[in-house]
């Protein structure tokens, strides 16, 4: 599938706003995304369990690929030889790919740090491996990423001040440089503002980071453990803070609280291995409150998982049909699971995204914070 | 999906022979099932990886259900309550379920045999439960089954021929009280000849289990780990001495050459959980012989991983994608796997009634045994 570039590529309009929340459109290569997005991750060049027909029959508009595991395998070489990400998984909507960062500084082994770039083991083969800013615009070029992030430093915390503003001042050098080495046209380059939990090194980064000019720009380092309460407190003064025209990236956040927390803060695009991941675990995110699927009493429900979503699991199935499912260990059970989960945050999506048309967000928002909250704390 | 039973109920034509390949019809309470016809195993109450509209969508006209799996869970009657296996599993064409006499046998701990049935440990959780004729249509009905095998003795192999002679025996009296129990009319009740690998123990049994008058008759104890050569001839024989105007059907039974081989002794109806188990496993038939998915010569592959077939695996992805997903455990690999290689079975079984209309059986089965028998041997 050979696409034409549009010529108003990059380009993010936003429509309208309410408070900080915003409604809005960003074009890339592979399509025009409609925002508040939640982006579907898809680590090894699937998201699990998935089809993509399933994907786009629930909605889903952008998937995410994993620059450092898609490097150990296959190789980016070999997804470039057989025609690019898109064609390798089907998948011929737009396609976001971090930078491996994240990956090299929480799974990978042996790290050295250095000024270059970060030399690590692989954590499948113990493999010697070095990722920079070149080296990963590099792998993501190679593999025809549609939105590409700069390659950054990702500090545990807690961390120091002083720890923190080294980390920072090194992310920026590494964002010169990954800007420097983006050279494909039909990629966008996002950078990524760091800081911790601390505002004010956030706001150091934020200048650091918009002083260089890209068509987008994201919160890094959040959804690491730190109470929730927390990262509410920093994205509501932080995204505003954000360059209006650009859209706004919270990766790997978050709950759906999380999401109409940050859309409200002024955040467009999101994306989280949750719905996924729970979903494998059997764990269900309904307009009713999460559901744990295996809990004895659903054994012979015969009711559906959710009677207010129309997706393939609940317009065909019975609770006591998912929990046996996931009892059993069976493949049907984290497809019919995954495919629930998913439709339900596009969906969510959605309905913030129609409420944002109607002028009804702030309803809308009360609305999903009563029915979700309650039983989101409790488990 | 509340069905009508039909007044032809249990009926089989045979619509034409060609040797003594038939092909036939049989009508069950949920739909006609075309013969020869190979039956999709879905143990659990669920085809391992695939939706009810995938099989559809592959040709797939029977799913099994498998009375000592389900019994032990979620139980027979929790599925009865929710209104029977059909609607339990979404699966609304017809199904076969085994009496659980295979799996007491082969998976159950502590087996006790008495005239009155098998008492056994579940393999689950050990607990103390028992079979016997009566218990095993009750599950069977309670299931909503459309076609319930007879309680047999499974056998071990190799056994004397006085052993076989006892297991036969009680076989046959186990026959005749499995059909004073089962007395619901929407269902249809097959025989089970046993025999081993003796002929005049398979000829004996026949005779025994024809004196029956039943609906359909199975010949059961293949594919246990003889050689195939020695399941042919008995089948050649064996086959053709079963009545006429009823389905037969071998039991677990397997390759592609077998299946082949079979349909020319004048089988009518095969299942066997090869297909899909082999699928997960990585192992995938295609026209061209089988593929080891995992191979690294498919590393780079970017060809479909048979060009001859349409489903929707060869339509979408490359062996390349196929072995990645492989390689990496991914859910999407059993997945794409399983739908080739039903896809494959159901075809080839299309491709088997087609010949028999056109009168080209022979024709075919020659075409089927030169692409196939090369590549099986060798793997």
């Amino acid at each position: 599938m050979v696409q034409e570039t549009p010529s108003n590529l990059g380009e993010f309009k936003v429509w309208t706003q309410q408070g900080q929340a915003r409604r809005g459109q960003l074009t890339t290569a592979h399509g025009v995304i409609q925002t508040p997005v939640f982006m579907a991750v898809g680590t090894l060049a699937t998201v699990k369990a998935m089809t993509p027909e399933e994907l786009l029959e629930a909605g889903t508009q952008v998937v995410l690929g994993n620059t450092y595991h898609l490097h150990l395998r296959p190789g980016e070489k070999t997804i470039q030889k057989l025609g690019g990400l898109h064609k390798f998984m089907n998948w011929h909507g737009p396609i976001l790919t971090d930078s491996g960062g994240f990956q090299v500084f929480s799974l990978a082994k042996l790290r050295k740090l250095t000024e270059e770039g970060v030399e690590f083991r692989s954590h499948i083969n113990g493999a010697k491996l070095f990722l920079s800013p070149e080296t990963s615009m590099q792998i993501q070029m190679d593999l025809g990423s549609d939105i590409i992030m700069a390659f950054d430093e990702c500090l545990k915390h807690p961390a120091t001040k002083e720890e923190i503003k080294k980390s920072m001042d090194l992310t920026y050098r590494w964002l010169l440089r990954s800007k420097a080495a983006m050279t494909r046209p039909e990629s966008l380059l996002f950078g990524i503002v760091q800081g911790g939990l601390d505002i004010e090194s956030r706001k150091y980064s934020l200048q650091q980071v918009t002083s260089v000019d890209l068509p987008g720009y994201a919160l890094g380092g959040f959804s690491v453990g730190e109470p929730m309460e927390l990262m509410y407190k920093i994205v509501d003064q932080i995204a505003p803070m954000m360059p209006a025209h650009k859209p706004r990236y919270l990766m790997g956040v978050g709950t759906p609280t999380d999401l109409i927390m940050s859309v409200d803060a002024g955040i467009d695009m999101f994306d989280c291995v949750m719905p996924t991941r729970v979903a494998r675990n059997g764990t269900l995110f309904t307009w009713q409150g999460k559901v744990s699927i295996k809990r004895s009493e659903y054994k012979e429900d015969p009711s559906p998982l959710d009677p207010e979503c129309d997706c393939y699991t609940c317009k065909n199935y019975s609770k006591a049909y998912l929990r046996h499912m996931f009892m059993s260990g069976e493949i049907l059970g984290s497809r019919l699971n995954t495919i629930h989960n998913i439709h339900f945050y596009m969906t969510l999506m959605k309905r913030v995204r129609q409420s944002l048309e109607d002028g009804t967000w702030s309803e809308f928002k009360q609305f999903c914070l009563t029915r979700f909250s309650k039983k989101e704390a409790a488990s």
